[in-house]
């Protein structure tokens, strides 16, 4: 590395100066870095970054030197403080003070970096439109796929390119729980136990295996790749509550694994749902928390970018991205142009044909399988493969089809038709077959 | 997608004007694009992208509407048309008239893209020194990994980091060879005249299977990793001729395939070399022509990119990403950094112990077994397994060894004594084992 007199002395701009608002893991770890590696952030920068505020609950220890950096209780006088360029948003929240805070700063003329995916779904177009207006960066790298620079990667790396499919492994925890299942034959709830104790999963989990967060990250993917205002509303979302280890021994012996696929293309709605992939393909491999986005386009065919998904070093890593992106007057507008072009959202209709896995609780008594089939045959969904194990007088029995390509809608209809089956117990558990790129 | 007139009316610059020197398939489905696609690029740039003018060998019809755009016979006349912004070279070779292009073009204060790899390593610095002084880009994304956008993703997607090492499956000639002899067992010779025949080898293909290409992209890496000068002639580069069918089948039987692997971390030589990966890694997961970038840095931990690593689209994507970056005026510095700033590189010596893959042919005789650890043992080496196959009179036979972590001059001495063993027939075979982080 060069020394650090030639870095600062060639540093070609004035000082940039920033104020953190919130000093949790990921605010603690960016100070950290901003504070420590100054001088390499500062030579990447081409000049002087500077923290020069703090805003926390507390005015606690955090594990960085706080020599010159002024703490505000209220996190709102760092977008009023005259000394500060760019305020990183680290509260989170959808709205209250992130969001206050976020339009105070861009309206006082300050450069915003968030890692808050809530604040930029519900909030992202209104904000851009600020920055367009105050003539400052809004940037949110840390919102998408944590450490992996998957919105520069879009938005920049694939200018070029008209984007036909994003498909990504976008949440940690239901990555950590499905792979768990897969590697150990253990149960979810087991495994969503296990998670927690870890802290992989939240106290609460259902933001994550709901696949709330999933869908957040996404439509931020789609709405950027396609040019289109955020659309949060218009996504179908399934989580993982409903796969058993049953499903994950079976989509095995069918040479398969499950993960949560978030799924954007431009003429069908985006999903975030749980899907079969194939054991040797590239995905099946992003194993434990690691996140995963798949880019395929036209010039390019496909990009795959993995990294780690969340935690304080991978999310302060985006951050600092950010920051030196506004400090090298980088990076252009929030989604890639103006707010004003983005396409509004249209009612899309999901009609692409796709194999199903369909698995079904059956009683396992005579004419079962021959109702079942039929059921099918109605909806002209044509089976490709049947799995069925184990015997059971008074438990209902696990049955397993795979189909050759069907429509949603026919999927739908025979799923409805299969669960008031009188023979059938619970619900109908359908996972599309996903084939890579 | 907004429509046209709306796009082209928000549009936030003057046009920006372009030329391409070199219509081979890269040129070709560059102007193509550009011609084609020029609303949507326009209005991913911020700007209208207006392809001016273009120069080849011969004035033939290359698949685009040529109407409007001059034709040079002479690529330097585009470096000084007055109604040019930027000049794409895609001529190709270190030196010669795409070096003059480049020079002439910068100096007259034009931005310059280009896809030639052996251009900067060879020519780079100045080259770059030129762009600082004219206040222009110079940008080659397209130089390293084809359509993976792997120079923005460490450039400034990873610009907080610390890089650590960077890994990379950079030569798909190599990899698609190599995969191909692991998946059917043939040998190198028939997969290679299998791969000229379907197009993805040179008829001379040396500087692909020496190592020659994959070492000129990661000397550019490692260049932009470290903040170092590019050092080309420091590499330590070994190509994969002497990669048997026996050590494919070997390292598969161990639990690895072999890969040629890029790998510079700061304080090592940077190696291009043959390795051994996991099965179960996601290096050993690139299979065919693909290529993949791996960075392993402080805080993010690491980030793996992989997509096409060469081809008409995949390389025209990130060429029209630079011309896009050009058009926002985003990207900065080529290097990260002013030329000035780059440390000299200095000469590192390869200190890092590793496991070792060992493949010798001995003649199977009493005693041999003896000889080599003993051998071995005389270096301190600790053998981890041992792996013999077949028998034979009067024929050398395969004697696979692993090694624990071993330091490089301890192998090295190893091999020169067992090489001049009478009992061995040929070069001792040395391949290091490496792990995933």
């Amino acid at each position: 590395m060069p020394n650090t007199d030639k870095e600062l002395r060639l540093s070609t701009g004035p000082d940039l100066t920033i104020a953190i608002a919130g000093l949790g893991i990921v605010g603690a770890e960016t100070a950290r870095q901003l504070v420590q590696a100054s001088d390499r952030l500062s030579a990447r920068a081409g000049r002087c970054l500077r923290l020069v505020a703090v805003s926390a609950r507390s005015d606690s220890d955090r594990g960085f030197d706080r020599t010159g950096i002024a703490f505000e209780s209220d996190a709102l006088a760092l977008a009023r403080r005259a000394d500060v360029d760019v305020v990183i948003e680290l509260i989170g929240g959808e709205g209250g003070i992130a969001l206050a805070l976020a339009e105070t700063a861009l309206q006082a003329g300050k450069h915003v970096v968030t890692a808050n995916k809530a604040l930029i779904v519900h909030h992202g177009q209104r904000l851009a439109g600020l920055a367009e207006q105050a003539r400052v960066r809004l940037k949110f790298e840390a919102a998408v796929a944590g450490g992996i620079p998957a919105l520069k990667v879009l938005r920049e790396g694939l200018a070029g390119n008209n984007i036909r499919r994003v498909t990504g492994i976008l949440n940690g925890t239901c990555n950590y729980i499905l792979s768990e299942m897969t590697n150990t034959g253990r149960g979810f709830d087991d495994v969503l136990a296990e998670a927690q104790a870890k802290g992989y999963a939240e106290a609460d989990p259902s933001f994550d295996i709901d696949g709330v967060d999933a869908a957040h990250k996404l439509s931020i993917l789609a709405a950027m790749a396609f040019a289109e205002q955020i659309d949060f509303g218009a996504l179908q979302v399934t989580g993982i509550r409903q796969i058993t280890d049953t499903d994950i021994s079976y989509a095995g012996e069918l040479g398969y694994v499950i993960k949560l696929l978030g799924h954007a293309q431009p003429q069908s709605p985006a999903t975030v749902q749980p899907c079969l992939v194939a054991k040797t393909g590239q995905l099946a491999q992003i194993g434990g928390a690691l996140n995963a986005v798949e880019f395929t386009a036209e010039p390019v065919q496909t990009v795959l970018c993995t990294g780690p998904g969340a935690g304080a070093g991978p999310t302060a890593s985006a951050v600092l991205a950010d920051v030196i992106d506004v400090a090298a007057s980088r990076g252009g507008l929030p989604f890639g142009m103006r707010v004003g072009q983005l396409a509004r959202a249209t009612q899309k209709k999901d009609k692409q044909a796709r194999r199903y896995y369909l698995r079904l609780m059956v009683m396992d008594e005579t004419g079962v399988l021959s109702a079942v089939t039929s059921i099918l045959r109605d909806q002209q969904i044509s089976v490709e493969s049947m799995l069925q194990k184990g015997q059971s007088d008074d438990k209902p029995v696990a049955l397993v089809l795979t189909t050759h390509p069907t429509a949603p809608d026919q999927i739908k209809a025979a799923c409805s038709s299969l669960s008031s089956a009188r023979f059938i117990s619970g619900a109908v558990m359908a996972l599309p077959i996903v084939d890579e790129a």
